[in-house]
């Protein structure tokens, strides 16, 4: 991760995830592990069991991310990568989309890819 | 910091970013560093002379921000704190308050208190 272009990465990224979420929701355990930390709109959730578990139950099944914006900085020393989303959310048969903000932490492995760390999603109401 | 009740901490430190920012933006210069970085709309900018200068110079004088959500969580070994927050932004002589949402990443100093390493803001569209 850390020869690539950050932006690269972290766009590279933000495809993958949400195009995994919309047409395979349970493949997004390979993105977490047992320290990861999902909040949920307020709700605290820890452990990639834990997680997929509460992002394959959400009262929806087919959903579509449509990405606004992606910006990404180092986290520090340790070669972490944050990466902060905005754009929507269209659910099957809802009329209006939802915008959101979601915001990843990205931590290197060491087989050379990267671990979702912290996610923190929320919902923007209007 | 490691001794407070990270959610406390999270809600203390943004009651004070943002009571500075629609007070005495000038006096946000003691939140940041020399290695901090700022992404505002997409922009990127390194240093807290540079990161103070560009706050003051936006095209408003006036605003209070109304703060929706906080969450935050450690952002990993070296105890640092991501916090995430959603908001409006209220300019003055303008009708309709602007929707944001903005993360920070806090990390902490050898006298037991923080800055902000990472900053990255963004306005929701409607």
């Amino acid at each position: 991760m850390s020869q690539m272009d950050p932006d690269a990465v972290s766009k590279a990224f933000v495809e993958h995830y949400y195009s995994t979420f919309d047409t395979n929701r349970v493949g997004l355990a390979g993105l977490y592990q047992e320290a990861s930390m999902l909040t949920f709109e307020g709700q605290k959730i820890q452990g990639v069991q834990s997680i997929v578990a509460k992002l394959t139950s959400l009262p929806f099944q087919q959903c579509k991310h449509h990405i606004s914006t992606v910006d990404c900085q180092p986290s520090g020393p340790a070669s972490g990568m944050l990466v902060f989303v905005s754009g929507n959310l269209q659910l099957a048969g809802e009329e209006h989309a939802l915008k959101f903000s979601q915001m990843f932490h990205l931590m290197p492995t060491p087989q050379g890819s990267f671990y979702v760390f912290n996610d923190i999603f929320r919902l923007n109401y209007a």
